[in-house]
C-alpha cells in the first residue's frame, strides 16, 4: 500500500517540478512513480501511483490537494446527488488507462500490476464531507436521517467505481484492489446496509470484465479492522488487507480458508530498529501460515521513513520466505 | 462517556464565563457540569467532569486546550522521563477530589459517581506528541527504537495515574473508568508489551484502596475496538467498555462470562431520527442480554447533538429495559 511513494527522494524530487494532480494526470510521471520503488526496493508487485479520488471530476466534482484532499462542494441532499454523473473512465480518467498501459510495457513480466480505487462508502464520504474529518459527523447524519438519499449516493459510487475499476483491469492492472478506510468507522450493522452491498457490485463488475478476457484477476478489499471482520466474506473479494490491530492467524480463523489475507506489519515499525524489523516481519510471516498471503504492510507508510529500512524488510520478507517454502 | 456535556445548552452558557482549564479545576464549576446532564436526561449514573490530561501539571508539564490540548514540552528520551514527577493527587489535583466529595453531597443517593483517568498509554502518547495526532509517529518510533524509555515513561504513567484514580475512589467516586483511547492503535503484540500491564498496574491501586475502604468499586475499562480485545481479561477491569464497531454479543464471546460490558450506541446515531434511536437502542440491549450490561454510547457524544434526542435515548433504554426485567 503506498508504496509508491512520498517517502523516497526520488519521489520528492520529481514533485519539486509537478504538482501531485498533475503527477496522478501525467501517464508518464505516474509510471515513473510506480516505478521507483520496485527499482529502490524490489518488491514483487507494483501498485498504480494514483489517488482514490481522481474520479471525481468525472462525476461533476472539482477536488485540490492543499495538501489534503478538499471538494469544490459537498454533496448532502437528494438534490445534490441528482448532480452527479456516473463517469466513463475513457472519458474522465484516460490518463490512468494510459498509465497503466504504459507500466505494462515498462514492468518486468514477473512483477504484477496491481490497479486501485476507492470503495463507494469511503468515495461517499468524502462527497458529504467534502474534506478530511475525525468525526465523520455529515455522513453519519446522512445514513440516519436520510438513508435513500445515502443509498442513491452509494449507487452513482459504486457504479462509477465499478467501470473505473474495471476499465484498469481491461487496460491491463492484474489485480483490483478496493480502498475502503472509512468503512472501519461502522457499526456491524451499518457496514452490511451501506459498504457491503456496494463493494460486491464493484467486484461484480471486475469479475465480468476479466472473465471476459479470460483473466484470473485477483480482487483485493481493505478496510482496516472492526469487529465485523467476518462480514468481509460476503463482498466477493479474493483477498482481504489487514491493518496491524489484529494477528493475521486470528484474522484468518475468523475469515475461513477460502480467502487469502495481505499484511500486516504496522508501518510505523519501518521508523525503528532493523532489528525489530526483521523480528516483526517474522511474526507476520509465522501467524499467516505458508500460503495465501500477500505480505504488506497494514497502511500507508510514513513520509519520514528511511529507504533503507524500507529495503531492509522487501530482503527480510524474501529471506524469511525462501526459507519457509524451501 | 462525556454525557457532562458540550452539547447542553446549559454547559455552553457556563462556559461562555469561565474556560475549559477554569471549568476543571473550580470544584463547584465541576460539580454543576456534572449535574447538567443528570438533571435535564436522568441517566443512572453521574460521571465526573473532567479531563484526563489534568494530572500532567503535577507531573511538571503544562498542558493548554485551544481547543485540543497542546503540552509546553514533549518528553521523547530518557532525559526527558527523567524530568517528570510522580504526582501526588492531593498536592497536584486537590481540585478534582473536592468535586467529587461536593458531588457526593449533591447527588442523590442512587445515582453512583464515575470517576476517571486516562490510561497510562494513552497518556504517554499525549506526552510524546505533544497534542492530539493522526499518525502517533513519534510515540511508535520511542516504543521500536527505545523501549526501556517507553517503559520508564509508562511506570511514572502508570505509578500517577495509579495515585490520582485510587484517591478518587477514597474521595467518594463510586466506579473507576480508565481510558485508552489510543491502545486501540496498537498491534496486539505491543498492547500486551506497552499498554496492558500498566492498566493492571492502576487497577491493582484502585483495588487495594477499595478493600480497604470496604467497597465494592467497579473497574471500567475503554479501549475502543481492535482485534486483541480478549487481551483485556488480563486487565483486572471489571467491565470492558466497548465502541460500536463490533456487536456487543461477540465482544461478550470473546471476553467470558466474568466480564461486564458497557456501550456501545454509535454516538452520530444521535443526530438521526428519534425512530432510529429508538430501533438502534433496542438493537444493543438485545445484543448485550439481560445481565452484565450498563448502556452507554460508544464513543463521546458530538457537541451538535439535539438534546431532546439524548433523552429520547435514556427514555428508551429505562423503557426498554424494564420490559427486559419484567
Amino acid at each position: 500500500m503506498r508504496q509508491a511513494g512520498r517517502y523516497l527522494p526520488e519521489y520528492r524530487a520529481l514533485r519539486e517540478k509537478h504538482d501531485f494532480l498533475t503527477s496522478c494526470r501525467t501517464p508518464e510521471l505516474a509510471c515513473e512513480i510506480t516505478l521507483q520503488p520496485v527499482r529502490r526496493l524490489g518488491v514483487d508487485a507494483a501498485i498504480l501511483f494514483s489517488d482514490i479520488l481522481v474520479p471525481l471530476p468525472g462525476m461533476g466534482i472539482d477536488v485540490e490537494f492543499t495538501p489534503g484532499p478538499r471538494l469544490e462542494r459537498t454533496i448532502r441532499s437528494a438534490g445534490d446527488v441528482a448532480t452527479l454523473r456516473v463517469s466513463d473512465p475513457h472519458e474522465s480518467t484516460p490518463y490512468v488507462l494510459d498509465a497503466i498501459r504504459l507500466l505494462r510495457r515498462e514492468l518486468a513480466p514477473a512483477v504484477p500490476l496491481i490497479g486501485f480505487a476507492g470503495a463507494p462508502f469511503t468515495m461517499a464520504t468524502y462527497l458529504v464531507e467534502g474534506h478530511g474529518t475525525k468525526q465523520f459527523a455529515e455522513i453519519k447524519r446522512l445514513l440516519f436521517t436520510d438513508s435513500d438519499t445515502a443509498h442513491a449516493l452509494l449507487s452513482k459510487c459504486a457504479e462509477t467505481v465499478g467501470r473505473y475499476l474495471a476499465a484498469q483491469v481491461e487496460a491491463g492492472a492484474q489485480a483490483a484492489m478496493l480502498f475502503d478506510t472509512w468503512a472501519s468507522l461502522l457499526a456491524p450493522s451499518d457496514y452490511r446496509e451501506f459498504a457491503l452491498p456496494y463493494v460486491s457490485r464493484v467486484f461484480a463488475d471486475v469479475k465480468r470484465v476479466a472473465t471476459t478476457l479470460g483473466l484470473d484477476v485477483p480482487r483485493i478489499y481493505y478496510a482496516g479492522t472492526a469487529g465485523w471482520l467476518d462480514a468481509c466474506r460476503a463482498t466477493d473479494a479474493t483477498v482481504i488487507g489487514l491493518d496491524w490491530r489484529i494477528d493475521l492467524d486470528r484474522a484468518r480463523a475468523g475469515l475461513g480458508d477460502q480467502l487469502a489475507v495481505q499484511g500486516n506489519l504496522d508501518p510505523t515499525v519501518l521508523l525503528g530498529s532493523t532489528d525489530g524489523i526483521t523480528s516483526r516481519a517474522a511474526d507476520v510471516l509465522r501467524r499467516a501460515g505458508p500460503t495465501g498471503h500477500i505480505f504488506n504492510l497494514g497502511h500507508g507508510i510514513l513520509p519520514d521513513t528511511p529507504p533503507d529500512h524500507a529495503r531492509c524488510l522487501v530482503d527480510a520478507v524474501a529471506e524469511l520466505s525462501s526459507k519457509r517454502t524451501a
